[in-house]
């Protein structure tokens, strides 16, 4: 079977599960387009900037984004350079959340190396996540003014997530509805531009671009609980992060609320005193791990899983098809 | 005769300025348009954000950039619907430079007020700056992909200008040829964009675009040596900021740069003494007002001001015309 992408292209699980899927229509060919787009883009930042810009490279991740425009793509009809380039705008805008992320956290590594913030400093990663969205909107405006109106409505909705996320840091009384905001907009709204971009430039009906899009926006859904569930019970060594970071930064997640919610009344004020204090964090995290709250938001995990493959039961079967079931899969199933 | 604008919109005295240039052409309801739409662009933030919103009315300046869009426009020909929304880009995208570039600089107070860092902290600052620059390109995608190419190109530039202002901290060896090329990329190349925007939508020649094109980067040029002669020789209680400050987060400017490389050369190890000791500022700024520097800066201000004036000879004499060489001339001379 066809390698679907070269080792240095991606280093964690997903290829495995995608070469499972029968995928010989999205090869590592396809994938390398897009990252000769990102490439030639930030080419222009490379000269003055050498060290910033081939220290993006170990921010590449699992590619996702990139694969869920392409995919979509191929599952709605065929690729056309519009798909291309997208692909290389949203992993842009997602790379320059990541760098003003890892300020906003402090991060002092990332993927097992050391951040941009911790080695050049706060001042040059705030701007060198202006040049990832500003290089990512000037490549959108080659495309036309349609992508350029639907990332900019995604990356405002990002933004507010992530704004809405800090805003909500140390308030223990944040409620499912408030997380699911948060984590629509920081993690679900461009996961759906992605697979809504996809399908419409794939020439998809409004109907069938509406599903994928929801298709999208439920896997970015259960991506980010996976991710929240990781960090109260992944393996650091195998994440590359340091775990129990959500609840030292004050962010509550799902299991957490739920486990809060679910505490009998005379036992709130002890967990909530265990909140307040970093050093009660680990006991907070003993007693969570007894409850039913992990394997409850795993259940919901679960059930947007399923709902996103629901979302494509219109498709005719096709091996992209196939294949963004699998994507829909490993993102509630991650282990890093 | 008419007031230019009301007394909340400008504390400068750029309006009355341009209040003794006959100025019928460009009212106050043609600026109230901006603010307008301005203010519809953020309303979805208002809502979840109504305090950092509204704290953004204090970053109001000028309006320098809206204003070049707007004039521009009308001396090249009529305004139409791009011109208002172009402006409110603009004027947005400085304002998220200017959310930031308060985080980098640390700063304190702005226009007399506390700044949104210094209130809210830094990781709100960091996000409403990817609010405000997302919601700028966001509502460029409603005017064309022309426009979205030409934005994006530009803040690129401004981007790239930001990160070599950071990155150049601290050299004393600095050029003149550096210091152009970082206030070409901050200041030039915005207001380059703006008045080539305004000559672009109101139906232009490509040989007047450039012209216009040409008058708006030179008048940045001169407005950022302005700027920095400010921080010099300036009355902090007029301008509204601390001054010394450039020095003190390392950069050098024009009047420094020429005073360091007129210095004979065994005076030069004492200067650059003086500069590496905060303690020595004070000094180093006294020795320098004693200098030539200062007034040969202004020659080199003063001059890019005469280059803009030059180039809108092609156009045919009107009120805006003579606006815009009014504006020349006040960001050759502010003091504020």
């Amino acid at each position: 079977m066809m390698q679907f992408m070269p080792e240095k292209f991606v280093a964690a699980p997903l290829p495995y599960l995608l070469s499972k899927a029968a995928l010989h229509d999205l090869t590592a060919a396809e994938l390398a387009k897009v990252e000769a787009i990102f490439a030639e883009t930030l080419a222009p930042f490379r000269e003055p900037f050498p060290d910033l810009i081939d220290h993006l490279q170990h921010y590449k991740g699992k590619r996702l984004r990139p694969m869920l425009v392409l995919l979509s793509g191929l599952a709605c009809g065929k690729l056309t350079p519009a798909h291309y380039t997208l692909a290389a705008v949203v992993e842009m805008i997602h790379t320059a959340t990541l760098v003003h992320d890892d300020v906003l956290d402090e991060a002092e590594t990332r993927r097992h190396v050391s951040t941009i913030n911790s080695r050049w400093g706060n001042q040059q990663s705030i701007l060198l996540g202006d040049v990832l969205f500003s290089s990512a909107f000037r490549l959108c405006a080659t495309v036309d003014a349609h992508a350029c109106l639907k990332i900019g409505e995604t990356t405002n909705r990002v933004c507010a997530g992530e704004l809405l996320q800090v805003r909500s840091a140390r308030n223990w009384e944040l409620t499912e509805a408030d997380y699911f905001q948060i984590i629509l907009g920081k993690t679900g709204t461009l996961t759906e531009c992605c697979t809504h971009l996809g399908a419409y430039y794939a020439g998809s009906s409004p109907e069938i671009v509406k599903q994928l899009a929801l298709f999208g926006r439920n896997l970015g859904l259960a991506f980010q609980i996976a991710d929240d569930l990781l960090d109260l019970e992944g393996d650091s060594e195998v994440v590359g992060k340091t775990l129990g970071t959500d609840l030292l930064q004050g962010k509550l997640t799902l299991p957490l609320i739920r486990f809060l919610n679910e505490a009998p009344p005379r036992e709130r004020s002890a967990l909530r005193a265990l909140l307040s204090h970093p050093s009660g964090h680990q006991e907070l995290i003993a007693r969570l791990r007894k409850s039913h709250a992990l394997e409850s938001s795993k259940k919901t995990c679960q059930k947007l899983v399923e709902e996103a493959q629901e979302s494509l039961e219109k498709l005719r079967p096709s091996q992209a098809k196939d294949a963004l079931t699998t994507l829909a899969y490993w993102s509630g199933k991650r282990d890093r």
